[in-house]
């Protein structure tokens, strides 16, 4: 399987590593491409850096989620309101956070890729990301992906 | 045809319910896999129920939509405004309702399965959805979407 | 690769477009099948049109983005700030424009469907449109998507 991870929203981060770990406990290769605001969720808040970048690139570094936890939702966020609520009744029910589903799918070996252009434009540095991501090309990911028995685009 | 509806939006919803009707129309399988804001489209207004909820259960059913035409649109809804103007443009050429295509994917026998899980945290009840609405786990998804020859997130 | 293009964000254009130049570089045959929000990317902003429409039809045609570059971003738009940002931070590392990557789409023979549902509703007219689009149904698209090794829904 492989998931193109497009969106940086708490709620499709969450459907797409639920996915992600369920595929891998039924034994199915599973790569996952961040590109755009999917890369919010693999930066890791511990290793942020403002070294040999533009102002731009300070500033949206700044502006935007530091790692899975600050992701808002794609909708009813209502400043971070919704989120709560959810983060409530998902609580009640003892789900896992996404922070717990990140790191399962880092343990059971879910190929992280990390998106060249989307890296070089946003001006995240390698080493802001979580260290199983690889940087790779559109052009390396779509060989991945022709190759793979299922594709999604979150 | 597998289609994994995330999305809770009034448009997304349609184009899923058009791609089902049409599928069906060619003799093709299709199931779709209600999960999150995808729920809101399978509740059956006439059935809601706050018996045995939480606060937050309570609230969040009372809050969200309450079956397909209550979704909203996935954007330039503008409090209602543009979803008016698309249903009186949907209204001049005869296109039929979501209500329309969704009793239309009922009738034509699309699978309709709902995540376990979604309907935990969002704490709905089974009978609170359409009967034809079997829950499944997200395992039980993915091996029905790896048998497939086309997989949507929508 | 088939991409069913949904939405009209600029992101995600660029994001779709990026791919199918990508797919034609590795000699992977490209079909976009543009329905809703997505056809504003193939509206040729040269040509516009108020002639034989409802007043819907013409309110809704002037309040929507005519052609690629007046597409917002599905997140961080801010009123145009948070794309502007974007476009800066593009420009900064020599990134073509979404124009620069439809006109190559257009240049190395991806094919571009229109959806005839959705033209019909949004009142567009075909010669309104890119010369490469061709007004397809849902039927037609689908037979389409089902031959195809990977589809995406954008």
């Amino acid at each position: 399987m492989n998931i193109l991870m497009f969106s940086g929203d708490y709620d499709k981060a969450l459907a797409a590593l639920i996915l992600a770990n369920t595929a891998k406990e039924l034994g199915v290769n599973v790569s996952m491409f961040f590109a755009f605001w999917g890369l919010f969720l693999v930066r890791d808040p511990a290793k942020l850096s403002a070294d040999d970048k533009t102002a731009f690139e300070k500033i949206f570094g700044l502006m935007t989620p530091k790692g899975p936890e600050e992701l808002p939702l794609s909708r009813m966020n209502m400043a971070g309101l919704g989120k709560q609520m959810l983060l409530e009744m998902m609580n009640d029910d003892e789900t896992p956070t996404l922070t717990d589903f990140l790191n399962g799918a880092r343990k059971k070996g879910v190929t992280f890729f990390g998106c060249k252009l989307s890296v070089e434009v946003m001006g995240f540095k390698e080493d802001e990301l979580l260290p199983e991501v690889q940087i790779i090309t559109a052009k390396e990911y779509l060989k991945d992906a022709l190759e793979s028995d299922m594709q999604l685009f979150i």
